[in-house]
């Protein structure tokens, strides 16, 4: 426990700050918790149901989620990627955060290795502890994308799973079609070399949150030992719900029995099933999203003004993070240098990536450019430019 | 996964019956899922939230729940106990089931042993084994009260907690203050004698459905190292939505470690937090409740056909289960045999408790009128009167 999450640390020093200084004074650019409101779509729907309740909509159903839901859910997969999937192939979970505590709990023996790439979500080392397994993890290029060389070194025979998560929080990194379809095709190498099944899990809350015109490479073509799990935390702006999935590649081996695995999970990890109204909501709002224009808006702005600024950064092609090298080696120092001028961040070892620090721009605009002036003075203070 | 729950295996059995007689010729009493529609104050204030929603209400908040929803519930807990609880001894959870996954991740090291009495919730042995703990189950009596003298024997250096659910699923039995009593005492002492600290473990969905003029006694007075586990599925009818909380008694040893504790684990085993809507709406609804008269109406009803038809029932005070002794000594062959006449229920040995069955009498009353033909069918068959 004494590790906790750099994320919610920062979180709750801000939550300090904003009482000491007042909330419009603080620039809290730590939470990935879009203070953008859910689309229009989702109010609308959520009054229809509320004002046309359907009989017993708050109970239980069968633990998977409801078939209408799931079936939704299968029909805007297939349409997006082209791969036929059904209702049999999808769970309704409590967000992906469930999604992967459900995946890990069903696949993993004691002592299983799981692979990340550094920079990670942190909550992934928890989640591959609470289910015995081992957290390897694995470096990334200067683009962040993962070096498939050191991935090809360390899969091993204890190897369950590969977890990859393009859009990429914290660094906003878009995996290329090339690079997933190599990443395949390693693992199907390495999996006849020794004989084993290698699950690629991939972690796409921000899949629909891509910018610059760039298509989503789903990993479903390249691996057919794929696990999707998501939430519309992201794309529908509702994180505090707990509304998500996991998908099945309808191809996978043992996939009956793999599903069921990840029912059985979904009820005795005591999630016992998604949040029954939300379930109803989202089935209707599969083809819409938050809007990308503003965040590749924000990206933008924030982008070429930390840039002008001498900061470098990797441009993010998605999610709503940037993940600029931190001017001094010591990132927490850094990041408590902005804190003195009120700007909120979260260090680079929060994601197992010193010497970086991670900002949050799924904020209003306000924020973004009050920020503005305290990068400005970090800036100056190490001479960046 | 083989032994699976007999409640699911029950519930699918119904699915298949449905579909093949249709929905109004099976009298499903195998879920314990409430027709009823939650209270018209839950209705009232969803569509209030709906129709003027709160700037950001689907966020992310902080991971042990809106504070302002954690002291309504502690206002009305203490209300109901006369002990002053705060915001700071509660957790909002994504129901009971999230609750206890949270408790015994937080308290459970491996190999620790927690006490459960026959008849009992079989979700129980899952959640004890999800954090490395060994389920350790002992008799209750033939009113299925635990028994104290087979507890004082069973206690030992490994026991971490004791688990009590009374108001009682399976059984509808209620604890008597004089029970939950000397269960304390005898916890003092055995902590006394080992050098121990034992978590008394009170779940209780069911804590304000209870019959005959009853009150329900809280373990919160008999033991300082109570904690509570809850939810709003059963007292305000919305099992689906997964919106419960936890209580640690303030007088709890190290409370404050053990709160931090746990609301650690109910984020890093990605619950997250409970779902925001939710939150929102029971926040104002924490001295509703669905109408006990009913279910009390529907227990007078079943209970005085079955004796009348020769069955041996104790008399549940509460909750809205009712546990027969089975005529057959298989509970599951007399199960199939009910099944026969379309009616459903679930065996004993789904609970702990081979040579019961159990009858969930939350449904409406052309159900529990259908169902008698079967059950008279069957007492016949087996000579019942």
């Amino acid at each position: 426990m004494a590790e906790g999450s750099w994320i919610r640390r920062m979180f709750e020093d801000g939550v300090v700050l904003k009482q000491r200084y007042g909330a419009e004074n603080v620039f809290d650019l730590s939470l990935g918790n879009p203070v953008m409101e859910p689309p229009a779509e989702f109010a609308r729907e959520l009054k229809r149901l509320v004002e046309h309740p359907l009989p017993g909509m708050h109970r239980y159903m069968e633990n998977a989620g409801y078939t209408e839901t799931r079936a939704a859910v299968a029909a805007q997969l297939s349409l997006e990627t082209g791969i036929k999937l059904t209702m049999n192939d999808i769970v309704m979970t409590c967000g992906a955060a469930g999604a992967l505590n459900v995946v890990l709990k069903t696949i993993l023996n004691q002592g299983d290795e799981v692979i990340l790439f550094a920079p990670y979500f942190v909550e992934y080392r928890n989640y591959i502890d609470n289910h015995g397994g081992v957290a390897r993890v694995l470096p990334t290029d200067e683009q962040f994308m993962p070096k498939l060389d050191a991935l090809e070194t360390a899969i091993g025979t204890e190897t369950k799973a590969v977890i990859i998560n393009s859009p990429n929080n914290p660094t906003g990194a878009v995996y290329s079609k090339g690079l997933i379809h190599k990443l395949g095709e390693l693992l199907h190498k390495k999996e006849a070399q020794y004989g084993t099944e290698i699950f690629l899990i991939s972690d796409e809350p921000y899949r629909k949150i891509v910018y610059d015109g760039l298509k989503y490479p789903s990993p479903l073509h390249h691996h057919p030992r794929s696990v999707i799990v998501t939430s519309h935390s992201k794309d529908l702006a509702l994180p505090g719900e707990r509304i998500g999935y996991l998908a099945v590649h309808p191809e996978c081996s043992q996939r009956e029995e793999l599903v069921n695995g990840l029912i059985f999970c979904n009820r005795t990890l005591g999630y016992v099933n998604a949040p029954a109204l939300m379930q109803h909501v989202v089935r209707h709002l599969q083809q819409v999203t938050v809007s990308v224009t503003e965040y590749q808006q924000k990206r933008d702005f924030l982008y070429d003004h930390l840039v002008g600024l001498g900061y470098s950064v990797v441009k993010p092609r998605g999610a709503f993070y940037m993940f600029p090298r931190s001017p001094l080696e010591d990132d927490v120092a850094f990041v408590r240098e902005l804190q003195r001028w009120k700007v909120l961040t979260v260090p680079g070892r929060g994601f197992g990536a010193p010497g970086y620090f991670r900002i949050s721009y799924c904020v209003d605009d306000g924020t973004l450019e009050g920020s503005l002036a305290g990068f400005r003075k970090a800036a100056q203070k190490f001479n960046l430019s």
